[in-house]
């Protein structure tokens, strides 16, 4: 399993998604420079562009790759990029992929204005494909990543939060848009909904597993190479569930500490306590488990499928969302 | 003249505008705790409402009111409301309408998720209607009104701009929504291309007129009440039509002493030398010359339509625009 990589699972689909970067490139472009000089900032970074996949290797599976896909997959990756360009601001972040946010170079004007931009972009080209059932599902999408994010804040502010509530925020913040690659890329290719539906599933169990391991990333030192410096949330205040499991095993006044080390968040020796906590309690050990579990649901939603190399790249996907390092 | 007021405008119209009110308040709500917290604070502040108000006058003057009048009035309104929440990010206001702008209270995270959640309640109300075409016309105004300010923030970095950008500028950053209002008023009452058109160029003028008058007002300050401070858009190093007329009727030795002082813009005595310059080249007096111009077309573009109380206050509402005071 060593072996799993994103170039490797891409594989069968290798020119589908050359051909989906140049229309996404092309879908980019505007007549105002400043759009046009951020575009070109972002487009160098290159993300993992693992939402395009889906939304190909699920149209695959369900029968074949066609126009309609390569505008979905346009869709979901130009909404991806302007919640990250949003995100940007959210999270006052100076840094995103290893490059200085955009935020950092242009300010947040130009952050929200761009992300705006991105996403009308996106809706548009729903729009001029008559696409009634993309639009629906990306609106309901944007509500759905806004309230998550909102309702994140909210717990934040209080260190108020269980597993219910975390689940509920993750599902909504990340797991809507995992969720909605994969049922665009199938209704591309099939009326079925039972393969609509299937495909669903595997995207909002990939997605919960995703942001578990993302959220594991952030207390896990020796593995963590490039993204986001580790200890992040907790200096934001984020309970994530290590921490979640790590507190709910602790005892009233280790739970009155460790909140209190949260609250002065922006300290190093309080991220650290923190962190040092939550391995002591097997705070990971316990997210891996949780990660794992929903791993397995997603590739039980497809072993219906038909076998051959997109349903392969499917379950390998899982895999590396589970194994990834960054 | 003197006795115009937006709510006389809207005497015709009152029992529809109210119940338009209920209706908007009613799409904003959400399970989320912190997002209903936001949006009672900002149904709280009560905005002019002049958007909601276009859609109605030009339904009215176009054939009758119906759902699909109020569904476009909401629809503008999210759309207007998202967009004044990422102002308050994008202009770092403290400020809006009177209030602490939402991103003083809680921060440019929230403003910006918020903006995000109005826009995708406005998408989604013309999606459950399944009204293709406000969702194309709305996704369009988006990209133009967020390709507008990012035009204008290029362009006030090099502190170069003629009165052509500054059209186009205005034209995408505001007309367009006034357009969209016009345009979907009009559509929700009648097929007629022509209605819709005309309509559509009505909105196109008197949303120039109202942007021009918006920049006078941060020169005028003997009639500025309430609203943004007097010389904002000069300590933001925004050139507007005002002062690109007296740039224009200056010196050479004139303009690189305005413009340096424009680049130190966010000292009081530099501001002050700027309106003075201003002032005394007889800038505004152009400013409101072209602003009544843009009137007169407005009026112009209803001159066919039957006469009756809608169209009255249509044209009550291009003098309004221009002898508004904040």
């Amino acid at each position: 399993m060593s072996n799993i990589s994103l170039s490797n699972i891409s594989r069968p689909i290798k020119a589908e998604l050359n051909q989906f970067s140049d229309v996404f490139n092309e879908s980019m472009k505007s007549k105002v420079g400043l759009v046009d000089l951020v575009t070109k900032y972002i487009l160098k970074q290159k993300g993992k562009k693992i939402r395009p996949l889906m939304v190909l290797l699920a149209s695959k599976v369900s029968g074949e790759i066609n126009d309609r896909t390569f505008r979905g997959a346009v869709l979901v990756e130009l909404l991806h990029t302007a919640t990250l360009v949003h995100d940007d601001v959210v999270d006052n972040a100076d840094q995103r992929r290893g490059f200085p946010s955009i935020n950092a170079i242009w300010k947040n004007k130009v952050a929200v204005l761009m992300g705006d931009y991105l996403l009308s972009r996106g809706l548009m080209i729903a729009v001029e494909g008559k696409d009634f059932d993309f639009l629906k599902i990306m609106t309901d999408t944007v509500k759905r990543m806004s309230e998550g994010e909102l309702l994140q804040i909210q717990k934040t502010r209080k260190l108020d939060i269980n597993e219910e509530t975390y689940f509920k925020i993750i599902s909504d913040k990340t797991a809507s848009l995992f969720e909605t690659c994969c049922e665009i890329g199938a209704r591309s290719s099939t009326d079925d909904p039972e393969v609509h539906l299937a495909m669903r599933k595997y995207g909002e169990n990939l997605g919960i597993a995703f942001q578990i391991k993302d959220d594991i990333l952030d207390y896990d030192g020796t593995t963590k190479l490039f993204g986001k410096p580790i200890g992040g949330d907790i200096k934001e205040k984020k309970i994530t569930l290590p921490l979640i499991c790590a507190l709910s095993r602790a005892s009233k006044t280790e739970v009155q500490d460790i909140k209190s080390a949260i609250k002065k968040g922006s300290k190093k020796n309080s991220v650290h306590k923190v962190i040092d906590f939550v391995h002591q309690k097997d705070g990971i050990a316990y997210a891996e488990k949780i990660a794992a579990e929903y791993a397995t649901q997603a590739k039980q939603c497809i072993e219906k499928f038909p076998d051959g190399n997109a349903k392969t790249a499917l379950i390998s996907l899982v895999d590396f969302v589970l194994e990834r390092k960054r």
